[in-house]
């Protein structure tokens, strides 16, 4: 008998129908002998409907009070969910954040699960009932109420998954797997039946909105054996893992991150600290920056530009003004037309010609490279916004998926 | 400094606006220096809502998966309420029924409280905070969520009042007190400064909806001073204490109750036990019976009447069908037209004026008894429906209110 945690998301729970589409993927699971804990999110647009109701009280609610509201969310479709697989004959139970003792630390809106008191999962399951859960929330140890954030569910059902030492953990969503690149702009791209935590990792944090990277973290810390699948049709998805078999396929994927801009301090003095005096500020704001690219010095002054996200753009501007004036730079000026189009493989880091096969696909496509930054197992460059699905594609055909 | 509970209802903190009122109503016993616990129902038609959607699923869900369902209701409301008292400037914090610890039996949809938790609250308390706690709602020794029934979050607040031994508990609602009739009917109804808890008792099941009646028995098991005041005007309601200042008043009010029917066995015959079967019938079905009047035994044949709640009449007729064949009744008749008058005072069972002194109201306004019921505290009579209102004008105006 194996360990299954299934999460679904907000859209899967959305009305009385889904609910018992969820309730029949849930109960044949348990039927065919597996113990099932299922995470659930918060129905379709209920999150959304709290946070207007709290903006009408107030435009800056204390996030303690927020998180009690929003956790009202998942209480309501939990519940909802163990009504439709009452009503088809099983055993189920649903529970809180609190009740299943998801523990988190002290902050609010974005905790950190700290463990799983698994006692009175494990307890129900002994009883051989379908455990349903409120992903999203917790509490900390002041017994108060707190959320995880964006994403929050699938860390929910990873942290669960790990506390159990769940067989699998099953994220059910509205795609039926990870791609090698959007299906919406590459025609051919391919389902991955594998791919590695840290590939998946590169794919997240590059604008593949599948999975939250912190669930995808956790699963690779605890080691969670995770398959992203669909709600929809009942077919396997991509499995995620710490090693997957060799293949042929060196690189996983194509990405495509529209919501970015490049911003530029132009004819700065060529002295030690600068650069560091920018990226404190900016730090200080709360302001992640993704690529750097510092140029050569000559006659004295230097460049540096960076990425930050499209609409953090005006605040780092604003930031920067004040230093700006103070190096006497020349110009602080912002491209935001602009996207970052990446390749993802763990193959990157032993194969060398990939970059240059990346490279020569855009050149023969006569799309000009902006910035370029690389890790271990991915390659981004930033583009022309307007020639980024065409990069999408012409980069997805020049390798052999 | 003096430590208040104050109660407020669905409907007054319907929207953001009435949110602002109460806050306004709960920060200015705040700020006198007062401690203040509030406890609210949820917003308006959330409760009817939310049970709609269990409806879409299952006729019949569980009653533990409806409590987890319906206390999200409270959560909402008293987060909202925590945000515009925020908003307004004043240290605040909501708390649900698990972390206020009110410790309900094992049952669900209905449960009674058996003790709170009170150490949360108190250390809120210490640090000056005001409390906001969400009413009609507990939980289990299992950790599990229950909820309190009708009038639940009354409960709640009595409930809260008592364990802090606070000084007063505040009932906020449409009304501003406890009249001596419905105002509606008589013009000239006179609200009541202070009634006993036994008064209330007889009012609240003789249909005057303002508080129910396991709130007013709690209030009184605990003497928990009680007040009924309106949330849409500043000014004094009626208190609930266990004695009240003797006043030349003998009676508090006259009451009218449309949900009564009268049945009737007749001519079944004159022999020990049929009473008692009769009753235990309706009491297996959970038929509550209120007046009772057996006809004087003739031709060794009686009558055996009494009243049921008008929506339960059909039910009532149904169980006893059988048992009125066994004993060759003649005949089971249904009145359905009738209404229940009565009046309620302390002075009832020191004053034999009184009793005489309403029937001859009825009489001298053609209004015909049809049957009699009295306690210590309250005569009941029953009477034709159409006539109930003009009943309740002229015995109101009989006695010197």
């Amino acid at each position: 008998m194996s360990i299954i945690v299934q999460k679904f998301g907000g859209s899967s729970v959305a009305d009385a129908e889904r609910l018992f589409r969820v309730a029949k993927i849930v109960t044949d699971t348990y039927s065919a002998g597996n113990s099932v804990v299922v995470v659930v999110s918060a129905q379709g647009d209920t999150t959304d409907d709290l946070i207007a109701k709290a903006a009408e009280i107030s435009q800056n609610p204390s996030k303690r009070e927020l998180d009690v509201l929003l956790s009202a969310g998942e209480q309501i479709s939990m519940s909802l969910l163990a009504m439709a697989i009452e009503k088809m004959g099983f055993p189920v139970i649903s529970l809180t954040g609190w009740q299943v003792g998801v523990q988190t630390d002290a902050s609010h809106s974005c905790s950190k699960i700290r463990r799983i008191d698994k006692e009175r999962l494990e307890s129900e399951l002994d009883k051989r009932k379908i455990v349903i859960v409120a992903g999203f929330q917790g509490i900390n140890r002041y017994d108060d109420i707190t959320t995880l954030g964006r994403g929050g569910s699938d860390t929910s059902a990873v942290a669960i998954a790990a506390a159990l030492h769940a067989d699998l953990c099953q994220i059910y969503t509205d795609v039926d797997g990870i791609y090698t690149a959007d299906p919406r702009i590459v025609k051919d791209a391919k389902k991955l039946d594998e791919i590695t935590y840290d590939e998946m990792l590169e794919l997240a944090n590059l604008g593949a909105n599948v999975l939250h990277s912190r669930s995808v973290e956790m699963a690779k810390k605890y080691s969670v054996k995770l398959e992203v699948r669909s709600s929809f049709e009942n077919k396997p998805g991509t499995i995620l893992k710490e090693v997957v078999k060799v293949e042929r396929m060196l690189i996983r994927g194509v990405t495509r991150d529209n919501n970015t801009a490049r911003i530029s301090l132009v004819e700065i003095p060529d002295v030690p600290g600068i650069a560091f005096k920018i990226f404190s500020i900016l730090a200080k704001k709360n302001i992640n920056v993704d690529i750097i690219l510092q140029s050569i010095g000559r006659n004295n002054t230097k460049d540096i530009s960076f990425t930050v996200a499209h609409d953090q753009k005006d605040e780092a501007i604003e930031a920067l003004r004040e230093v700006a004036e103070l190096f006497k730079a020349k110009e602080i000026t912002c491209d935001d037309s602009v996207a970052k189009v990446s390749i993802v493989g763990a193959g990157i880091e032993t194969h060398p010609g990939i970059a240059a096969k990346m490279f020569e696909a855009l050149a023969d496509a006569d799309i000009n490279i902006k910035m370029i930054a690389t890790s271990e197992i991915k390659i981004s460059v930033l583009i022309d916004r307007d020639k980024a699905e065409r990069a999408v594609q012409v980069i997805h055909d020049a390798f052999d998926f």
